[in-house]
């Protein structure tokens, strides 16, 4: 029987640095910028919510594996035993720009001519302001999220096997979501008595060695997000705190971050007994599901499964009610390539 | 005896607009592009989480308000009464990118020559990747996030409510979760027990009107994020699931979100009866904590307040301890500018 380690090891965190190192060598770039989150908890394992205050990696060509803090960050990032350096600047805003400081950083560790990077200077947000690293540098940084975003997409046995105890939590919060689902409570009250019954259940199995790592969510989290009734054709909705009727059909969704891993379990309920029409396009559903998934075939393109469910929409005159694609990946981030699509 | 409406009205959203609408007149250009969400949010009233598919909000100098969705946002993007259109695109990935939509629908509405933005195209979020405004375009836009961030600045009477609101809530959960903290709980429990019962108790007296509209939570969120004994030291860390001991310090942090508006309380709490370093410390974190309060003075600059909290850490010698700056204004973000700071 197969054991789970239920985290990701140090030489699979090494392994995902040289594959980025060998991408290097060969665009001769001398080394990359990353700024995105899960893009540095994918290489390092650090795990960070984004904020104002710029958190940067940086790998050089030859290896060298830097991680660039806020001072409140420094000791946090040297617990991370992946990176050979912490280098910090004191805060944002403060009188010497974060931005200043990487850009000599970048000069010390010869990450200069031609290098990549995922964007072009930190993101604005939460009033973050600053120059771009095109700006500071005079040259634009060769884009690398699209070599980044094929590594991510091959799943190694141990993000496999997150994944995996990701989805047994799912299912149990579904359950005790079912079971919290009636007439006259609303769909928050039903879905944090959830959550909270399944994160305690999770907590005393796991026990304290579960980490979320996750900026989505601390724990499980299960609920209805707003698509209730009417509202239930409005995917990724705003829970709006609405009252169950008989007859609503719901749309649900679970998940439960494992060490930064994601899984979505999500399904489409009636309250009561179904209508003849929620029944035939509920049929419809079902089937669309199924012939999805008996079109996933090794070698095949995404595409296939896609034009198979358009095809099933196409033949039963379901077309007005198509709005999106047959599924998407999953990871670190609950969404990412590659989509099921034309 | 005032009460609040606890939403933001129509008007304000008008008067929101008018005030964009002026700046792009005196900067004389033709219109501005949006993708943040929050700034999307604070113009419209549309609340969403950012995916793999652009959310875009477009405004031209004539007053036109335009939301561009994919087409499983249009009943929602329709729903929201402040925006004049909403133009669709069928989904991303798909055989026409939604940017080459967008760059179509900006020459319609006379967004050409010198147009304004947030950033240069969507961020490459969850597997989105796709052109920069300005290689569609050609032309790079002006940056506008500056002038939006000094306009959400100023917080209006409606938005001064909804925060007020917020900090009610957030006071309950946090008198929840002291109940609960207790030697041998794992902070986890607490956190998620408290978060729960604030929740039920909210949902029970604002009643079914309430609104979360909010990116980062549902409801209620109180906690610890990890920050507990020694890692107490370690702000903004990811929840780790550690079980209380007599003697720990505790970091907590509690926040409600309000028709999207935040507050944020943080404590510092010890279990148990505290050590004469720790009562040393506290009693210098509090006296902090009235000097920064103490030196807020209407037509005095931030920067002011931060002096006087560091000069207070140089004359009694903490400069070592000193990790960041003494605050930051809060609103549809949990952290915005102005930032209290050198």
């Amino acid at each position: 029987m197969e054991m789970a380690t239920l985290h990701i090891d140090q030489t699979e965190y090494q392994a995902r640095n040289f594959k980025l190192i060998d991408y290097l060598s060969k665009e001769k770039l001398s080394g990359v910028v990353l700024f995105d989150n899960f893009y540095i908890l994918y290489y390092t394992g650090f795990a960070f919510i984004p904020t104002e205050r710029p958190i940067v990696y940086l790998l050089t060509r030859n290896g060298m594996k830097v991680l660039f803090v806020p001072r409140l960050e420094q000791e946090h990032a040297l617990s991370n035993s992946v990176v050979d350096q912490v280098e910090i600047y004191q805060e944002y805003p403060f009188d010497t720009h974060p931005m200043e400081l990487l850009t000599s950083l970048l000069n010390q560790l010869g990450i200069t001519g031609d290098f990549g990077a995922d964007r072009d200077g930190y993101p604005w947000i939460l009033g973050y302001s600053g120059e771009s690293l095109s700006e500071l540098t005079g040259k634009l940084p060769r884009q690398v999220a699209r070599f980044i975003e094929k590594q991510m997409m091959v799943k190694s046995p141990g993000e496999v096997s997150l994944i995996h105890e990701s989805v047994k939590w799912g299912n149990l919060a579904h359950s005790l979501l079912q079971r919290y689902t009636c007439v006259g409570v609303s769909e928050t009250v039903a879905s944090q008595r959830a959550s909270h019954e399944a994160n305690i259940a999770m907590l005393d199995s796991i026990g304290p060695i579960y980490r979320a790592q996750s900026p989505f969510s601390s724990g499980i989290e299960v609920g209805y997000r707003g698509q209730i009734g009417r509202n239930a054709a409005i995917p990724h909705a705003l829970a709006n705190n609405i009252v169950f009727q008989e007859g609503d059909v719901l749309v649900s969704g679970a998940s439960a971050p494992m060490w930064g891993y994601n899984s979505e379990l999500e399904r489409t309920m009636i309250i009561g007994p179904a209508s003849d029409e929620q029944k035939r396009l509920f049929d419809h559903m079902v089937a669309m599901q199924d012939t999805a998934l008996s079109a996933m075939e090794p070698g095949d393109t995404c595409s296939v499964v896609d034009q198979a469910v358009r095809a099933y929409f196409a033949k039963h005159d379901l077309l007005p009610y198509w709005r999106h694609h047959s599924g998407h990946a999953i990871g670190l981030r609950y969404h990412e390539g590659p989509f099921l699509d034309i």
